[in-house]
């Protein structure tokens, strides 16, 4: 037993990373595993009742069926009940405001809210005013907490393994992400994530897709992509969102893949060892070519598989360790 | 144990309110505060096996996210499965009749069916001729039974709360409705549901908004705010469909909010413990001023949690009392 | 015990019917009739606990409720969690391959993934590269092989009745397929099943809705409807898309009708005893009249209750037979 998973959960929500201490982190990463091991189960049981009779509801303004799903079958795999809500079509919120609609999914004795809204701080604001556990499942360019904690759990276990050593953590692990670092929620939450486990990040990208001041976050910048691939230990492929084109944010995509893509010419810089990273869905051969994501050094289905037990560590210690308001 | 709980459930549907008898109403709001206590439940199972095995099916033409998740969580804290056919966009009723359709969902098996219709009277005719077990959940403008015992019920928990009097009706209870009365199935069904057991209700709103006849349901009607709150116990303000006033129906809405909002100023024509009430969702600040909504005297979010109890209630009494056809 | 039933399943998947033994699509129907007495119990409790705690997905590229809702619930009277994802609306497959897609569903260590899509052969492409278990729930024209397997059943479940013989196999009992051949993959997964099963297979439709070399597959074929229906056991009715007219393949519905539909003129060359099929939703009185659809001869519903049985006995044959790859 580690440190770490000394520490108890006395949080009622998720909201950001940054608030959370390197330890409620590790806890987080060191309650994660188990239910790694209750999705892969032989015996098809692939279900303990922690959360049995509770009620999780998964409230989402913006489409994400891969998030939303990880989180449903997280629910579900700790037996609980769960209800979506897609606001986008939903009657339930004509005319009402966030409070009053999360008001009314609370009268029905929810047990745990999960909301993706556009609106930087959403999540935050409805945490603070509600009693009920708030998860933020992505917030507009703000963060996407519990995507930062898959990631550090798949990165941990590559470390270890590869440094043969069970109790060994992120300490001077160089992290290169690269892409729109802008309006990259996934991105901003993996820096306070990483940074507060010890390693070392760089960012990479198009100087206009780089937001102001992003230094103070404790990251290097660079907007050469050998500079940031020298010496990773993970490459982090980010998204391109081929709509942002029109914002007039990057030339075209032929500059963009003859800059920054990760393939097999580019990934030469960084050392053999390293991981290479995506938070899906691929577009492939643009941020990063089919061989390497389809190759042995990707991790990216492991990031799905951690993606589920994550979730299911979160839901486990906002909701059994009575840290409720 | 009052003489209601002593009449047996002997229907095979609820399509409407105006069917049952005073006990028949006095036995749903009777058998729904035991589902209350199991959605509230401290132990975090908030489930009764009542229906473990059970199919329930929301078959909905109009959406209806409010309604429809609150039949749904009734049916899962019953350990029923549910099915739920969205039913504008499914190719299950493409080119087929309500009755085909209806007759492929029972040739799975289903126990209950809850049918939302913008036409008045598919319930009904639907439940003639079927042998499933069938709710309305709202068709058209006439009725939606659910909304009227959930409103019954609030009202007769506050009512009993206030007079201190665990075993107090409705007898004499004066409840006053206000706004759009002609579109609204939600006061038709509450007209029929509270003058059954005693209570007196006055209608209230523009005279445009009135449908003809509606005195011989048994209810007062006034245009003028000021008397219909006048003695009111309960005041229930309706959702203004922004819409309907392209048809011309009401002038403006600042002359609604002039002489129907129910807000401060308004609101002392009534009695100091007259209850607020909304079917949700609130347009604040039109129909109900944002400060009442709030205050302690609504109780808008109550209705919410008695909505889910009562439907378990309802479930329970139609599936389990072995009334099928 | 028949002899079908000591064959054991040996697959990983279901993609086809022709790919099947006779034994093994007897083993299949042999397998069904236990899960039709599960649906059907009276005591309520309609689920066995076969698949506890695996998860089922359905992934359909084309809206299909009517199949989609069968096979979830078949999922869940067996006690699996499923998840759906409709692709069409689906950001998981935004600029993703199939491949990508599946590999990620696989990632949260799905046990069945089915699959609907327009591209005749994506299921079998899929199947042979991934791990899960993949049921073809329609690919195309090409074919649909749990609508042949519930065929099958509910054709031999009256030939036993019919005939006082409870071991009865489908050995020279003729059926008459009549519509649109050439879009409909029920149409070829069926003379695909009912050969192998030993029945005579007549196709009758106009000449420009017969795919070309379609008697290869072992049926007779006719433009003749009278011709196609002398001595039929069973008259199957395919749905008309009224979509395809604009391609020029009929001239009009009115001469569809007056060739080809199955209404009690045209029936009578049919024998007494035949029975009256159709895969539904059914275009009332175009294709098939009214009276014959709801009538003594008809068998519509019992495919409906048929449909959940044999999906719940493919998804028990699949997961637990351990013939996984």
């Amino acid at each position: 037993m580690t440190e770490a998973t000394q520490t108890t959960w006395t949080r009622k929500d998720l909201v950001g990373i940054e608030d959370l201490s390197r330890k409620e982190i590790e806890l987080v990463l060191d309650t994660a595993p188990q239910f790694v091991a209750v999705s892969a189960r032989d015996s098809g049981i692939k279900k303990v009742p922690l959360l049995q009779g509770r009620l999780v509801v998964t409230w989402f303004y913006e489409p994400s069926t891969r998030t939303r799903t990880s989180f449903e079958l997280a629910a579900k795999r700790l037996s609980a009940d769960t209800l979506s809500i897609a606001a986008s079509t939903s009657s339930l919120v004509k005319g009402e405001t966030l409070h009053d609609t999360l008001a009314n999914i609370e009268a029905m004795h929810s047990d745990v809210v999960i909301i993706r809204h556009a609106y930087a701080g959403a999540a935050h604001i409805l945490a603070r005013r509600h009693g009920s556990h708030i998860i933020n499942a992505g917030d507009g360019c703000h963060a996407h907490p519990t995507q930062a904690l898959l990631d550090a759990l798949t990165v941990r276990d590559h470390i270890r393994s590869v440094r043969h050593d069970p109790d060994a953590g992120l300490d001077g692990v160089r992290v290169a992400i690269i892409g729109d670092i802008r309006h990259s929620r996934v991105a901003r939450s993996n820096v306070w994530c990483l940074t507060k486990l010890g390693a070392q990040v760089v960012l990479c990208g198009p100087r206009t897709l780089m937001p102001p001041k992003i230094e103070q976050m404790g990251a290097t910048v660079t907007t050469e992509l050998r500079e940031a691939l020298e010496g990773a230990d993970v490459v982090y492929a980010l998204r391109i969102q081929l709509e942002r084109q029109q914002a007039c944010l990057f030339p075209s995509i032929r500059e963009y893949i003859r800059r920054f893509r990760i393939d097999k010419d580019s990934i030469s810089a960084a050392p053999e060892h390293a991981l290479i990273k995506h938070p899906g869905p691929i577009n492939r051969d643009i941020e990063l070519s089919a061989e390497l994501a389809d190759g042995p050094r990707s991790v990216i289905l492991e990031q799905v598989t951690n993606g589920v037990a994550v979730r299911m560590a979160i839901l486990h210690l906002l909701v059994n360790s009575d840290a409720g308001a």
